[in-house]
């Protein structure tokens, strides 16, 4: 089959794959009919060498697509189901899993599709595990409504379930890229109240106004002042940070209150992660970590399905798996992503780019 | 009156200052009878130009004393009471206060005593808002049996607090300086077990071990794996972190469980705290913060009343309030802080160093 796979810095190949087989009971295959390409790709991009990813993998951990094998096992997940699912297969029944962290899962050696496994930017996908990874898509949706849910828009829910309720709170979002936007909509949708919205271009911010936020031009305004001048001078109970970036953060971090949590949502890759010294004399409770998704899938699909919430106008671009190396490109050339060697000031339309095979 | 006072990199001095006085409705003014010296001082005391602290400051943050004039505001506290309290004197109705964290007290500008307020290394202190940061000691209670509530012992309490409940279930503490040997206590006496004490000196190991730890000694033995070796395979809920050491750190991260909690309990002045990357991909709830003591207090004083614990054997070293430079020198020497220039691979007998007006 084809498949668009990682060969270092800056090098996708669409080429010829070994088609995917039930290696174990509780595996399906899953013939892909949209893939998304996520940010923390377009970093692995940039990061030749990450250690957990070799050449020739296939990359890809969104996914819609419909069942066409199930191994013996499986019990809740039947061929013919249109389905999405997480980037991380856990077992369900291991203590991490139990723990509700299946990125860590044991019976999987911390697999992650994509990555330790082969991944969805291709005709078909093992997915192991199944019934646990799996969530069946409601008929009438669209691949376009739900592609972002499996990743972006889940994690912002368990991201959110660290500070506990946020209904009715104070909430802040450093950074409107394609996980910001999504991420001010998920906190908007689940009653957080300011959701406060900062980032440098007036497109971003435009949008994440038009979804209810309040917005702060990060170069027009001392972020951490106006903060907590929208918030009668408390400041957040929850910050959302998917800049990446330790100076907008700074600059964040004095909008956050004593005591309120901050989850740092991009995917770091350094030994080192710098947390503002601000965390610890405002006894901030830090979070960074990897997505666990499964949890909300189901509940991002259910406001989907009643129309609380529309995912779809997030997909601005779709193109054949064949121009997998063009998608990249394209999140390359964003500024949103801030990978770009040649900074482009310009907000771009681009947000998520979708692969079909 | 007679007060130690800071002058700058290792310079203490015993001068004589202005008494305290009553300022404000709710102050009262303690005659200090013990006065510790804290950690974070001797950090302090190598840190020259910490910005919140003025040369000429009198220090000290851990007291024990007698109340000699009250406020006329004042209702919980009289005078002649013997008392001993927080490092951070909060108003208790201020929204950081309601939230348990008064060392952010909007009412007295983030106050700490023995930093931006005058502090108890000294004949008598001024206190704020008495009545929420002093507890009455129990008469029948020594100066020596209490002095490291206040500060120490009460900060594991809350620091633990963080993790949820830690009865019955594996934990561990990294560092065995007083911090470390009084949080090994403290989390005895919470009921979690096993608590694993981490350190490189075997008179710390043994010390921490009659209390009844699981001892790693680092120079041995593969941290990481011997703290999941202890708890099952399954890593700690909660460590904590009181080495302040970045390599120490990394070493017992891998002894966390996903999903478990680190608190970094060192005093940190640097503009950023490095937090190891694996805390991003354990899913680790990471929290940074300054020890809000004064909920623990109570609980403390109830457990030392009892006879439940005793914290007396922690006070080894007695001196006159004059030679509180030869205090610092003394901890300045202890291998246990890691402040000496040549480190001193001889376990000291110096824990708890207290003064005497």
């Amino acid at each position: 089959m084809r498949a668009a796979t990682y060969n270092g810095r800056r090098d996708i190949r669409v080429e010829q794959v070994p088609d995917p087989k039930i290696e174990s009971g509780d595996d399906v295959i899953v013939r892909i009919t949209t893939s998304g390409i996520c940010a923390s790709e377009v970093a692995l991009y940039y990061q030749q060498g990450v250690e957990f990813v070799h050449l020739g993998t296939v990359l890809g951990h969104e996914y819609v697509g419909v069942v066409e094998e199930v191994g013996r096992d499986v019990r809740r997940i039947r061929k013919g189901d249109r389905v999405l699912g997480s980037p991380f297969p856990g077992c369900g029944v291991c203590p991490e899993c139990r723990d509700k962290i299946p990125s860590r899962c044991r019976a999987n050696g911390r697999a992650a599709l994509g990555a330790t496994l082969s991944g969805s930017h291709a005709e078909a996908m093992r997915v192991p595990h199944a019934d646990q990874t799996l969530e069946r898509v409601p008929p009438d949706l669209s691949d376009d409504q739900v592609i972002c849910v499996g990743d972006q828009f889940s994690a912002t829910l368990y991201h959110a379930s660290l500070a506990g309720d946020v209904a009715g709170k104070p909430v802040a979002v450093l950074g409107l890229g394609l996980l910001g936007l999504v991420g001010v909509l998920a906190l908007r949708t689940l009653g957080a109240d300011p959701v406060i919205a900062v980032d440098l271009i007036p497109e971003r911010l435009a949008r994440a106004e038009e979804m209810g936020a309040a917005v702060i031009d990060a170069r027009l305004e001392r972020v951490g002042r106006r903060m907590r001048e929208l918030t009668g001078g408390r400041g957040v109970l929850f910050c959302l940070d998917t800049s990446g970036d330790e100076e907008a953060l700074s600059l964040g971090i004095g909008g956050i209150r004593p005591g309120g949590t901050l989850v740092l949502a991009g995917t770091y890759v350094e030994d080192r992660i710098p947390i503002p010294t601000t965390a610890y004399w405002k006894n901030l409770r830090v979070f960074p970590g990897t997505a666990q998704t499964r949890e909300w899938n189901r509940v991002a699909l259910h406001w989907i399905s009643t129309g609380r919430i529309d995912l779809a106008p997030f997909v601005t671009d779709t193109l054949s798996l064949d121009d997998a190396p063009g998608g990249f490109l394209r999140l390359d050339r964003s500024p949103l992503f801030g990978f770009t060697e040649d900074y482009n000031p310009v907000a771009e339309s681009c947000l998520k780019v979708v692969l079909k095979p």
